[in-house]
């Protein structure tokens, strides 16, 4: 076996269980959101907000993906959500068979939930090939990692559905043209949804609530059975 | 073959490529540096910034890893120095055997140079493992990236000799413990050198400079005959 035989390998039984995954999500009736970013983009800091905004109204929970450290999980924790950190033995991304183990062994604390986050290893391009069972997948990019990162990782800004700009609070103290990054965005993926956001001040966070709760109504009326 | 024999026989083959780098390295007096970090943590900025500093007295060049663009590459040589964009063709990381295609095909351009700087692709994961015949890894470490990082990346930490804080400008705008992040690196690698910088207003940028001239004057020094 070559090494290309071995990736397709490990890439066909990741998409068996990500089906797998996905009829079981579509039959609990919950969202599923992949979120991907170079570390430090802020993946963590938008979960404790959208968790301190929507957790009254919404069952949320979260799965936590890492290298090293039970750190995010247990930040999620402390805003009132049940989350589970999954330490990848060194992956530079999660799999489903990684997702299916941890709900498994969650015995139903991630079961029944209306949203369940999946917060992927910091990392733009390992964890793009890896279908996780998820409605879609959002990108996050802080303003202060630069305006030329969709051109430069193409692969993962073109099949995210959503790209969240963080951390426009610093926007005024670096160079970060949102112009330009929005029309990389566009060239990408044209049907995209583009959102700037501030964790820290709240700015531009309500259409990320927004776009939660349109997106969970969407999938719960695709399921309901049609009515006369 | 499994996925862990055709690993460890990809590992082989680079440490074998990585190996004759070196010792072509060592015949040229080349100092050769491999930078690693997460995107947009300022690797290009801070190579920019070395370069105004030192192309007068030194021979410098780059390589530049990158998956889509020749972004990088442009910018160096706009700064004076020969530089080579190595597009990794969806890769992770730089491995040993594209540093020598790219050093060949140079046909000498990037020869007898006193400094190589090598700037990975922007990852914290994958170039750890990929030996390019270096004499040393930098790992860079942005302030907007929070202070967690080093102990949720712990192999770049540990095995890079130097770790560099960029953009300490922006430290006054960022939750961002430098002592809590010194003392996780000085954890994981008690010997290595820990620099604090910002290329924007040269704070700090003088121990950086010091630091790649004492290397080379080293790396010179070690490779002199012995003299009575």
């Amino acid at each position: 076996m070559t090494e290309i035989d071995v990736r397709q390998k490990v890439l066909a039984a990741n998409a068996a269980a990500a089906e797998a995954l996905r009829n079981a999500f579509r039959e609990a009736g919950t969202l599923v959101v992949n979120l991907i970013s170079s570390p430090g983009s802020g993946k963590t800091t938008l979960l404790e907000a959208t968790a301190r905004a929507l957790r009254d109204r919404l069952r949320l929970g979260a799965l936590d993906g890492d290298i090293a450290t039970e750190r995010d999980a247990e930040r999620l924790r402390r805003q009132g959500i049940p989350a589970r950190q999954i330490l990848t033995g060194g992956a530079c991304h999660l799999d489903a068979r990684q997702i299916e183990k941890a709900l498994a062994e969650e015995n139903g604390r991630l079961s029944g939930l209306d949203v369940l986050f999946i917060e992927n290893v910091g990392n733009l391009i390992c964890p793009t090939s890896y279908d996780l069972g998820e409605d879609f997948k959002v990108v996050l990019l802080s303003v202060t990692e630069g305006d030329d990162k969709p051109f430069k990782y193409p692969a993962i800004f073109a099949r995210a559905a959503v790209t969240v700009v963080t951390k426009a609070d610093l926007l005024e103290h670096v160079d970060f043209d949102l112009d330009a990054v929005r029309e990389q965005v566009a060239a990408l993926n044209p049907s995209g949804t583009f959102l700037t956001t501030s964790s820290r001040t709240g700015a531009g966070m309500a259409g990320w609530f927004a776009l939660l709760e349109k997106s969970l109504a969407g999938k719960r009326e695709s399921l309901a059975p049609a009515v006369r």
